[in-house]
């Protein structure tokens, strides 16, 4: 049980007390969800994986995913994305037809995440294999999106990549007095013709 | 007593049940808050008006305001809000330094207010008289900060001056995960070279 426990524990957003709760659910509770749980992580295990190309997941039968290789979009811009769970976000907004890459983590020196972590050797073998010409960072907006995203600029300097990034400013159906200094700083800085 | 609950709950963002206890706290509470109040109001009265150039707070004896006769600001440049409380949260974000102008208002055809409500002559004629070369709406992005937006734009057409708008994008401390669809396609569309 503990061990079920520690496993459940690192999952994305699951705390220890969240932890205790789901592990005596799928121990105390009804059968068939420790069952349908289990098989499910089997099944992901045999059918699933990570893309190899932009790190999303994929079905082992299609690797590089369907995004990486589908007609009907520029391999000319590539979005880069901290985690392979932003992608479907990006893709629900509707604005973007280029292709992929998860870098798989941020800069985070106070969590002892650095470059070495980050997937970056792939993403500049990927500028010069697939003819890239814009690479858009869907960074965080905060300091370690912004150090991500420096480090990036550094790291790809010279070469014919043009590097932008998301826009910062109001997000939709806000106002100048639902924001915070920083916010307007930038929106101020980075407005754009009416 | 139902005078004064009705006129409470017409400030903003107060509602009957608030402005109910707010009265039952003057009538019934320490009489110096009620005193205090009364005495504000009255000075408020006598010495402080709009400004009549950009519609902010001023002194009487300072009309138009620091903010539009101060030294040391652009005349070139004119920052389009909709309310005046919105003033002080741009100069504290310390990214806009030129004068300000306050529409008093949007367009909002649900809640019966349209352009005939708003300081756009007075913005025209600013823009002529004070050598204006650009204006940014600093307006919601909502509907109807988008429909204002629309308006003013159409009614400036054929002028000499620029009109720009804040950045729509991420908020500071922001990722794509917290951001909805509408606001990401705005940040992708809106996205700066890094």
């Amino acid at each position: 049980l503990d061990k079920l426990i520690a496993a459940l524990a690192r999952l994305p957003g699951v705390g220890r007390r969240s932890a205790e709760r789901m592990a005596m659910k799928l121990v105390a509770g009804p059968g068939d969800l420790r069952d349908d749980l289990s098989a499910a992580l089997q099944a992901v295990k045999e059918q699933v994986t990570a893309c190899q190309r932009c790190g999303c997941a994929t079905a082992r039968t299609q690797n590089p995913c369907r995004l990486c290789v589908g007609p009907g979009r520029d391999d000319a811009v590539l979005c880069v994305v901290e985690d392979p769970s932003d992608i479907p976000l990006i893709e629900r907004s509707g604005g973007f037809t280029g292709r992929y890459h998860a870098l798989m983590g941020r800069i985070a020196p106070m969590k002892g995440e650095g470059p070495a972590d980050l997937r970056l050797a792939a993403l500049r073998s990927r500028i010069e294999q697939e003819g890239v010409r814009e690479i858009i960072l869907a960074l965080a907006t905060d300091v370690e999106g912004d150090a991500t995203a420096a480090y990036i600029c550094e790291t790809l300097k010279g070469r014919e990549v043009k590097i932008t990034r998301l826009a910062s400013g109001l997000p939709s159906g806000s106002a100048v007095r639902y924001s915070d200094p920083i916010t307007l700083a930038r929106a101020l800085k980075g407005r754009q013709e009416a």
